[in-house]
């Protein structure tokens, strides 16, 4: 369990909702039973003469990895899932801007812990294609639709629409 | 006097470090008797369809003002400088990324407030310069040197320097 004193919270929150980003997104798995998985990942990024910054962010959230793009930025990335709920989840009392990040992040992951899986994965693949919406993502490749054709073409789709 | 609550004071802090921009320019004035203005500025910034979020944080800051850029971008500028430097020493105790700019800011202050206003006028310029170099500026037009050149071809240079 992570221990953040209130104003560190509160900073986080407000660097997050100026610059940072929170972000579902549909992965192709060969190796998953129905094909994607749903990652969720909170980002900040910084010019890489400060990772310094990130890598005190870091030390703070403990738990992602840091890395230096070939543009000269640096991009700390948290991407386990249960970080990044537990973080979202520390943080929801005062952001601003990404309150309904925050909503829709934890309406998927509830969706995610539920059984029958697989209804289940396709109710939370359409909420990740609300995060495109969020986000404005252009690039979006994998959306629900994208899992529903999956699934037909290997007859594993459960229902008729 | 403003009264913000620590946490808002933390979330803003985290969101200028984040989003936002503190810089310090000297401006060309023709009514002024040495030439320039030193003006202070806090700029926060939004895609224009959150303008609304920009609304609110200015419910909170009290001065300055909202303006839709051609870009689509908003952006809210504080600029007067009893403003700036009041914002700032909110801040000061939670801000990360920008303590130098905080700094900087205090230190322009401080000589701006001196007498003999002239020779503090030219150090402050000097401050300013640093302003560009912690912000990457490479549109700067007016530096010390600018105001330099206008005061001795103006013959009120009090320097041999």
């Amino acid at each position: 369990m992570l221990k953040i004193n209130t104003e560190l919270k509160s900073y986080i929150a407000g660097f997050l909702d100026g610059d940072g980003c929170v972000m579902f997104q549909l992965i192709r798995r060969t190796d998953y039973r129905y094909g994607f998985q749903v990652k969720g990942s909170i980002v900040f990024y910084q010019k890489s003469n400060r990772k310094s910054y990130l890598e005190w962010l870091k030390t703070i959230l403990k738990s992602g990895y840091i890395r230096v793009r070939k543009d000269g930025m640096a991009e700390y990335n948290i991407v386990e899932l249960k970080s990044v709920m537990e973080i979202l989840a520390l943080l929801e009392p005062y952001v601003v801007l990404k309150k309904q990040h925050v909503k829709l992040a934890k309406n998927i992951q509830s969706l995610l812990s539920c059984e029958p899986k697989l209804e289940k994965l396709i109710e939370a693949a359409e909420l990740v294609d609300r995060f495109g919406e969020l986000n404005y993502s252009k690039r979006r490749t994998n959306t629900s639709l994208t899992l529903k054709a999956y699934l037909k073409e290997h007859n594993l789709y459960p229902r008729n629409d």
